[in-house]
């Protein structure tokens, strides 16, 4: 039987130790534990959707108990109501009269909106036994249109825009991480380039921000590893300010960089504008979107060419349909989505919103690659596929978030196995 | 004895059945319950600190959850470090490691940062028996500077521009909301109006953005009620795309209008640079930042001449610190602060940002004045004063936040004697 409506839902709170490993350190994120906000909506048939939102440790209660609030409007009701007119939908969960306040459409209440719209979003792609950017991809228009929510975008963009362009299938472009964390040490370093190398990796990043000196050391260190031709990017994860980006970058440039990332705040449009013209005469982009917060954000960023690169994330939107929206604005304004990847989770969703892009919108892949790290690929029952440097299209039903039950017991907050673990051996404390 | 550091911290759920009655009523919230977190923090003394950040009624409980987590970080702190660098320890708030994925600085962990540090300003003020206003008025200004935090703020403002200025005290101008409410009927606004007028207000502002011609009715009423010399300004509260308020505005200039606040997304910065643009014309300044997020937005509507009226909250920015920091910045852009009142606890705290802005930061009334309603005002025991359209100076130590104990024991959501009446007669329900 065909699903007709949402029965209930859970929260559960899931988290890794990644701290202990230093993977994921930066120079504002010293020590993050990868964690998401895990919902599974059940329905009157078998069929579940999973969602989930990332965050990087403490404070994920606080948003499992927002979307725990959140997934009461949703429970209930009818599954011919939310994707009847699923823009409509996203609307009441992002506009709730007197929740809006708590954003409106940023923060804890839109990490909420994420999870629970990727789960209904993993829903839909199961009930028609697809993957989600198959979903999209035969999706006529009209119909993917009225999944967006367009309120304060149509000065750049309206629904009458929304475009069909030709299809096609290939795997997609990535870039790794994996390599160029700021906690590693040079020999690690070393290896971890040569293996990625041997794997077909064209395309690498690396962290910078703490000390000028140290990173000239490691870029340099990366680009000789990596020779001439390959792709060097660099991340700072919102360390510096303005002029500070500016000056920094500079000293970096001989290294031969594709872009900086997060020189600054991810709310500062007009900073990223200045930078971004500074840079420009040393071929250097300025690439930014995994903290911002809404289509708003990117409307603006896009509009100002404050952004050469546009990196969607998956989680930090409101789900899927608003990153269709800024994925469309993107391709009005010419600028390649390089989607962020990592965390938990993340390489699993984006390689669909990637996939999307490409076979519906832009229809390139020049100077587009989407984010790849090696990490906690195991927890997934669908994992990603990376060969030779690029994503495969994954074939399985759905979102691609379903995580084994295995590791949902081990790795719950705080009752799970390995948790109990950590917190008997004192390496973890419950506050 | 004097205090030496903080005890613990109690967060209790506040709200009050505003919607009841319809005061509130806009285009985009039509029926809020004024509501708040309320943070108590005790201390090794009599003393306590008392902090509110404001909600509209729906997920207030997640605003007091994320305010509960953070106010681990305070609790067991010596007040030496706390107020010695009170920049540096708001930071530490606001940039947790692992927290500020949540944000950053933005939405509910911002507003859970009000709630706590406006309770930390409110101990300091009534540590050295002063309200808050005078305290901040009597600081040298290398201690005023090094509460503030600067990061993202070096391209307009340096700590090294802060500025000491004439010591004045007078009234502070205030305007009334209080008769301009979306759903009031004609009759009402005449009998408010005349009120307001015999009450010695001269400026007052409506809600606007449901319907034009509606919109047209009441403003031409408002004028014809309050004469052509008094001051008339309308909020359509985010209702409209960019183009749509332009045209829409410019159905109501006939009615001599001042400022129109939150034209639309409080994110579009570069929208309302254009909106300011094309009213200027008309002798109608852009009115926004209730629900601005954070200082670096703030500096960019200000260095864009996308604001001309700037209206700081005291509860959605991160306390009396980053509201300094605005003041400070809106002071060089020549722009004019006229903070958000209103809601539960608003004009109580704004009062004291208001007196500092005149008396250390522009020394001047013009084009100034504060928001006024007169709702829930009895619920505190220490309630604004105003008399002839203006602010009295508050002389009762601390930041006039204290709430009457039975005011709590009455509207704590949603065990308080008011809401379980409300909730046995089915008035209301627990979801």
């Amino acid at each position: 039987m065909a699903p007709t409506r949402i029965t209930a839902c859970s929260v559960r709170d899931v988290r890794f130790p990644t701290s202990l490993e230093k993977d994921g350190s930066d120079a504002m994120n010293k020590a993050p534990d990868y964690s998401c906000a895990y919902v599974v909506f059940s329905t009157d048939s078998d069929l579940q959707g999973h969602g989930i939102t990332f965050t990087v440790g403490k404070g994920n209660e606080i948003v499992c108990h927002a979307t725990e609030v959140l997934s009461k409007m949703v429970v209930g009701q009818e599954l011919k109501v939310i994707y009847g007119n699923f823009g409509l939908f996203w609307r009441s969960l992002t506009s709730e009269d007197q929740m809006r306040w708590l954003g409106p459409e940023k923060g804890v209440m839109h990490l909420a909106v994420a999870a629970l719209t990727n789960a209904l979003w993993d829903l839909w792609a199961k009930i028609e036994r697809k993957p989600l950017w198959k979903l999209l991809v035969d999706m006529e228009p009209e119909q993917l249109v009225s999944a967006i929510d367009f309120r304060y975008m149509h000065d750049v963009l309206t629904p009458q825009e929304a475009v069909e362009q030709e299809l096609l299938e290939k795997g997609y472009p990535c870039y790794t991480t994996s390599c160029g964390w700021l906690g590693y040490e040079d020999e690690k370093i070393k290896r971890l380039c040569k293996e990625a190398l041997a794997q077909g990796f064209t395309r690498f990043k690396a962290k910078v921000g703490a000390d000028l000196k140290d990173d000239q050391r490691r870029c340099r260190l990366l680009r000789e590893m990596i020779g001439p031709d390959n792709v060097l990017m660099v991340d700072a994860n919102q360390r510096w300010e303005v002029q500070e980006a500016i000056d920094w970058m500079k000293g970096l440039a001989d290294c031969n960089i594709t872009w900086i990332e997060e020189p600054t705040s991810p709310d500062d449009i007009l900073g990223h504008q200045q930078i971004a013209k500074a840079l420009k005469p040393l071929g250097i982009g300025v690439a930014t979107g995994e903290a911002c917060q809404n289509r708003i954000m990117f409307k603006q960023f896009l509009a100002a060419g404050a952004m050469q690169f546009c990196q969607i994330d998956s989680c930090r939107l409101g789900g899927v349909s608003e990153n269709v929206a800024v994925i469309l604005m993107a391709n009005k304004f010419g600028v390649p989505v390089c989607p962020h990847g990592g965390g938990v989770g993340l390489c699993e969703l984006v390689q669909h919103l990637s996939m999307f892009d490409f076979v519906s919108v832009s229809g390139s892949m020049e100077n587009r690659m989407t984010e790849y790290l090696d990490h906690l690929h195991q927890h997934f029952k669908y994992p990603c596929v990376v060969k030779g440097g690029r994503y495969t299209p994954p074939q399985a039903p759905g979102y691609s978030i379903d995580m084994k039950e295995s590791s949902l017991a081990d790795y719950e907050w705080p009752k799970g196995r390995a948790w109990q673990e950590l917190i008997a051996n004192g390496t973890y404390t419950l506050d």
